[in-house]
Formats: structure tokens, C-alpha cells, sequence
């Protein structure tokens, strides 16, 4: 009924080789939407492969989570990467990873950059029109997901994507309803009580408490838990279970 | 009319960042299939791209020519790479370039493995099955392009494939109708008039004259002129010239 | 006194980028020379200078643990480098970790090839060649840690490099002294009060029981434990209690 | 006698795996100083061996061009490393190189960042400083070669470390005595004489022309001339004859 419809997404796949990170499994079985790494921050074909069919049984969405082509650095670095350079590494990434969706009897639903890519193209808008590029020539009817204000969900919008604002189960906001920068207190929400209850406002109220303690609207369609932090099975299952008593949907934004 | 018709295939796109390896543009006006590097060898984004998009504006059909995963030794070296794995670093090159294929309004039209794969698997049958694997996995409507003979070919027909043999237009044949070791005597054929000669006799008559001066039979659906040696473009141009006075059609295997 | 004495040795610094394997910090404290992966199959940079920095501050030995390049499959896939270029990519790994050894104040100690290379030159003499003619031509006092009856070892003592044998903590061993193949029964010990017994045995008679029930001499300098199995931490702990309470002196092999 | 003394640097060792780039073996006759690729943005172990046997043979001092880690971007892309990590970056490249010079019979003899690298600490000061940081590390006797009025060569100055400036054959100079951008006109000098005059008024008088036809002071100890354009050898041919016709000594800097 009309408490609300949420859509949970998380980064996966992002081991490489012998190494791992985060429990894709259980996290498959929390979110809604998984943002999978395509190879060139993490993720190799046998990862790719495993999370796609996993993901499909599951009827969780398959999202191409691209990046900047940086193994050593997890896509976590900025990169000064040329706009064609750009477009095509995110084409690449976005066909490789479609191949095994599709082979696990789904298809790529969606686009989200990773790490420094997703941070650079919230004010970039080069880099933020390169990657809205690749996902235009690629498949102009993937939407994409990112930073509410963002150039890059703007360009898109623009390029006529269709665009899903996502809000972030453990950060803190401003009062003008902005994340709150990293280095400054109040940056991140630990308790995962309050991650639970945060999350719940906002998926029936559409409003946040800032750090300075107002009420803030921030429409987000869609929430992003961390994969790979130490507790992030437990808060993914807190904020589920929170979302399923307050009678909000959990679905994912893609049909 | 029945002068015969024939493929020609190359190698392609096997350059890497500032690298370049072959001159594409002038082969991509000699050949019928351009066998293109998907990244594990060689080939970038911005590569594929190019080759995708220039080998469709002339109707050349492009084949995913995919590679263990080994950029420092261009593919070259043979490795004990697991079933599992290979199928999936072969699914993964394949849709990537199929990506680029689709948005320069082709498609992926066959696969042909490269270097120590292409080698490995002309008796290697966990490998040739990994890869066959990964092309019926993948679509099973695509052709596979190989040495007349090997595993890969007998298990890809065995698995419901279509199979191309290829011919080498400057390699030296045994008797018995395989090639000549690269080490033996005769392994090579540098001469440009001789191999135009070769590549006729092939296309016409179904045959070669084997080191030992005997007429075998080669049954060759596409003949490979190499891209990145010194002389490939002089050599191809002859090659096809000599097709050309033949009455030879020289056309696609990909219909 | 005469309780005799051995080496502890275990892979370490095998993380890459974000990613990490095992648990550096507690291994450095337990054993005696630490094989430091080099980056061609896991170690980067930042990861080298930290495991030297600590290694040399506990006094622990600081060994190459020198491996195919292939980062993808964590040098654990045989590959048919050619010999020159084998030579030339152990020296290159070798050098840059003595970089981090010189900086940390001390040195590369000696020389213990990684997985699929470690196996490959048991037997095959042209690879275990051109692995020792990277040690003879890097520096011809470094010693060289493998397997007993190892081509490695041989061709190694044959070229005048000093070589140290080692024998494993938790595997079982034939009545012939070889360690039992992976695919059989009692490939592993898996208890960690009979992995410190059987090291104890080792250490003090230079004898071990088989699989078959057996004592069988087993001349082992040094003893590798491994780093990155889930119970890593305690049993080498184990080990090292077990070793002190029977009074043997738990000592570099180098000096 | 008094007509001048001069350095001539060029990029070398700019190959990998299959590909090259330049010709190594004719610039080695020509040049005094060879800024070495080391691995990161190109060079493999057996080029790095070939180069640096090939350089000691013929007296030329072995340099290490060090990079950022970026292979498909052949180093031209800036990166926002993390200080430490690229002081360690830094280190490991001059060190596995040092192997390399060691084995030749010489050492690594100064610091040449490459590409972006070298752009962004002409006024990065975080940057430059880790790059100082890292040889200071390694070996504070080496000196390193830059841009006169680079935050590079000040630190490194500040630090304690020989400094060298370099002035560019081929590069257009403002009245100021900096580099013409390369987006402007005159930012480049194609005319072999003329680039030949440019370096003899270099060499003997320690002016430049500039782009506005003032003579402008330019104080370098070296000249870099460059390895990977068409017309390399040509020019550095051209530029070596009239240095010695001038009467100039072309020797390292590096005693």
C-alpha cells in the first residue's frame, strides 16, 4: 500500500582474481539493484559471470558500474582520461558486462559510475558528457543512476536518458540536503539503528535529518548500501528489515 | 561465374594505447573479414572502436579474434588456463567487441582465437572445448574460423557450430596437407608472386604444392594474409589482385 | 644445545591495490624469512615497502618470491614464458624489491619462486635454467629456497648458488619423501596439534611419517607455512610454540 | 677550450611486449643521457636489460624515466596518486631498473619524470615532492633532470639533490624563456636546420630565440631530443653534427 516503494542498490563483483571483497552472495539476497564492476577498477569474467546469474535468479537488476581504467587504484583515482577515450572504455565495459547478462537470461538494466568516475562527473561536465555518450550510443534506453544535483544526471537528462536520483543509507547531509564531505564531522552514520531509521524516512518521507539537525527533502528513488565495508551484510539486513515493517516496497527502480 | 570464391581474413586492431602493430585502414581495403583484438592481447577501447566502425562502412565482416589474457606477451605464450576461466575471458572479449560491432550497425560475425590459443587448441581438447563453450554460450548462431584438423574445429561442429577452415597464404604445406613447422625448411613462403600463385591455386583447384612439390588438397574457406608483418600490405594487395584476374569472388564466409 | 634448528618461512605481502590475502603483520611476528611477493602476481608498491619496513624491524629475512606475470590468475597458471624473457622478468622483480629491502636497511635475503612457477621448475629445466641465471646474474651470493629434488635446486647448487631446502607443515608426504599430489588422499593435514608435532619431528630427527605410516627422512633447512588460509595465524603460532618447547632454535637460514 | 659543453637526453626503451617505439639502437649512438621507461607507462624487462646493455656498451648514462602506472595511457594522463603511493611507485621503477644498469656493469644515473607526470609537478608541489621524496629514499646522490622554474627542480633542490635543466631541441620559447603551449603557434619547431642552430645557440651561448624574435636566456645543461617522432634520428643527427661543428663537447652531466 502507500508507505512507498524503495530501491536498495549495492556495488558487487568487486574482488579480482584470487582476492575478494564484500559478500556478494548475501548482499544478492538484501538489494534490489546490484552495481556490478565491469573489469577495469575490479571484477574478472569468472566474477562477471557468477554475480550475473546469481543476480538473475534472483531477479535482482544488473547495473554496469564503470570506471576509470585503474586496476591498482580500484578506480579510485581521478584521471585526466580524453572524452573519446572515455566514452569507449565505458562501452567496453558496459558490452562486456551486458554479454553475461544476457547469457544469465537478463540484460544490463542500468548505468552507475564507480568511485573516482562517480565523484568527478558530479561537477565534470567533459567527463560527465563522455560517459552520458556511451551510454546513449550504446543503448539510449538504459537509464542511469547517480548524485541527486550532479552534472551527470543532468547531462543525461538532457541527452534524454532516463535518470534515478540515489540517496546513501550511511552518509550524512547538509542543510541544503548535499552529502556532507568526508573530512568533516557527522560525514558518516555508523549506528546501524539510525542508518535503519534514516533509510526509512526517506523512503516514506523523502526527507533526511541534516547534521545540523533540520529536516531536509532529498527524492532519491533509489538507496545505496555499502558492499564492502566490515558490517555491510548487517546494516543491508537492518535496512531491509526496517523498510518491510514501515510497509515500504523494496523493488527495484528498473521494470 | 565458377572461377571459385574465396574469404580473406586478417588481423586487425592489434595495437595497444600509443602502440600500433599492421596499417588496418590499407587491409581493411584488401580483406573480406577482419579478425579484431578484443584487449586480451591487444586492441583498446578506442581501437575497437575504430576498426568496428571502418570495417562496417566496407562491408568487411568482423570477427572477434580472442586471446589468453596476456598483453605482455601479445597472446603468445601458451597457458594452463582453467575450462571455466578461458570460457569466461572468451565470453567477456567477445561481447565487448560485439558492443562496438552493434553501435557501427554490425555484429560480431565469427570467432577466431589468436597466437598460443589458436595453436594450443589444435590438439588441446579442454581448451578447445572451453572455447567452443564459450561461443555456444554466447550466441551459437556464429561461426568459428580454424586450422583444417584441429580439435577446435572437430569438437565446434560437434557442438553444432558452423566451421570455416582457413589456408595460409605464405605458410609452406606438408604432404599430408598441414603446415610445415615454422622451424623446418620451407616454413615460410616470402615471395609475393609465389603466394599469389598459392592463394589462386587454393581458391581455383582446392590445392597446394606441398614442400615436396606434390599437389594436395586443402579445402579453405578463407585464406589469412597477415597484418603486421613488413611487407602485409604489398602482400595482400598481390594477394588479392591475383584473386581478381582469376575470376575469383573474393566475399565474406559470413554471408 | 643440540635440539637442532630451522627456518620459518611464509608468502607474504600477497594483497594488490585495494585488495588483501592474509595476515602480514601477525605472520611477520612468527616467522623467520618472509617470501614478498613482487607484483607480477600480487604486491604493488605501497604493499612491498610496508612488509620490508616491518620484516626488517623483526629482523625477519626478506625473500623474492619471484612468479610468472599474470596478476589475473595470481601467478598460479603455468605459462610458456621464453627463457630470456623469464630471466629478464625474475631480475626485474627482484630489483625492485630490493629497492624497498635496501630503503628498509637490509637486503633481498634470497630467492623462493611463486606457485605456478615453483611447480613448473621441479621439473622442467629449460624454465628452472633461466630462473637461475636471473639469481647468478642478479647476485650470485643470494641463496635459493625450493623443493628437495627440484630441478630448481639442482641446477641452482650446479651454477654455485647456495640452496635451502624446505619441506611443508601441512602436507603429507609418500614413503619416498615426496609431498603427496593434491588429488589424493592425505595431500593435507589439516590439525593443527599434528601440523606442530609433525614440524617438531622435522625439525629435531629430519624425519617424517608418510601416509603410509613410515618415518622418512626429510632434510629440510627451513619450513614454509602458509599465509593465507583461513587458520594461517594460529597454526603458525602453533607451530612456532610447539618448535619452542622442544628447545629448537627458530633462525634465519641466512645469516 | 671555451665553446660549451652540452647533455643531449632522449626517451628510450619506449616499447612493450611486441610493440615499439622509436629506434633504441640509433639514438643510443647519438645521445649522451637515455631517460629509460621503466615499466609503468612502458618498458618490459627485456627492454629495460637490452636497453641499459646497450647503453653502458657505448657510455651512455642510464636514467630512469619514471611515470605514473597507466600502460593503456602510456603515462600522458594525470592521475591524482596519493603522495605515498606515488613516492612508492616512484621507487620501485628507479630500482627494478638499477637491476637492469647493475647488470651492464653501470647504475641508474638521474631521475627523468615522464609525460604527465613530468607536466603536473612543473607546478604540482604534493606531487613534485613525492617524486623528490622517493629518490631522496632510493639514493640521494642521483640527480634529476627537469623544466627550469619546476616546482620539480626546487624541491629537489630544497631536499639536497643535484639538479639538471633541461631545454627542448624542438620547442618554441616565449620571451619569457618558458615553452610555447603546445596549443599555440610556434610551439613547435619541424625545420631539422633550424632546430640545429636553435640547440649550437643553446649549447654556446645559453640563449634562445623566441617566438617573438627576442633572444632570451635559457640555462640548460642538457638538451632532450626526441626518440619517438618520425624524423627522431634525423634531427638528432642533424643536432649532434652541429654541435660538434660548433666546437661543442657533448658528454653527460653525469661525471
Amino acid at each position: 500500500m502507500g508507505a512507498g516503494r524503495i530501491d536498495l542498490n549495492s556495488d558487487l563483483g568487486e574482488g579480482f582474481g584470487t582476492w575478494r571483497l564484500g559478500d556478494d552472495d548475501a548482499l544478492l539476497e538484501l538489494v534490489t539493484s546490484a552495481n556490478v564492476a565491469c573489469g577495469f577498477h575490479a571484477g574478472d569474467p569468472d566474477i562477471l559471470r557468477r554475480v550475473c546469474d546469481r543476480a538473475a535468479e534472483r531477479g535482482v537488476v544488473v547495473g554496469a558500474q564503470v570506471s576509470y581504467h585503474d586496476l591498482a587504484g580500484f578506480g579510485r583515482r581521478p584521471m585526466d582520461v580524453p572524452a573519446d577515450t572515455l566514452t569507449n572504455d565505458v562501452i567496453y565495459q558496459i558490452a562486456a558486462l551486458d554479454g553475461f547478462a544476457r547469457i544469465a537470461g537478463t540484460r544490463v538494466g542500468y548505468v552507475k559510475p564507480h568511485g573516482a568516475l562517480y565523484n568527478r562527473i558530479v561537477r565534470d561536465e567533459v567527463q560527465a558528457a563522455a560517459v552520458v555518450a556511451a551510454v546513449t550510443t550504446y543503448d539510449a534506453s538504459l537509464p542511469v543512476l547517480g548524485l541527486p544535483g550532479s552534472a551527470w544526471l543532468r547531462l543525461a537528462a538532457e541527452a534524454g536518458l532516463g535518470t534515478v536520483r540515489e540517496a546513501f543509507a550511511d552518509r550524512g547531509y547538509t542543510s541544503e540536503g548535499t552529502l556532507v564531505p568526508r573530512s568533516e564531522p557527522g560525514a558518516l552514520v555508523t549506528d546501524i539503528d539510525e542508518v535503519a531509521r534514516r533509510v526509512v524516512q526517506l523512503a516514506t518521507k523523502g526527507t533526511i535529518h541534516s547534521v545540523a539537525g533540520t529536516e531536509v527533502s532529498v527524492a532519491a528513488q533509489s538507496i545505496c548500501v555499502h558492499g564492502d565495508s566490515p558490517g555491510a551484510v548487517a546494516m543491508a539486513t537492518a535496512v531491509r528489515l526496517a523498510l518491510h515493517d514501515a510497509g515500504v516496497t523494496i523493488a527495484p527502480f528498473v521494470a
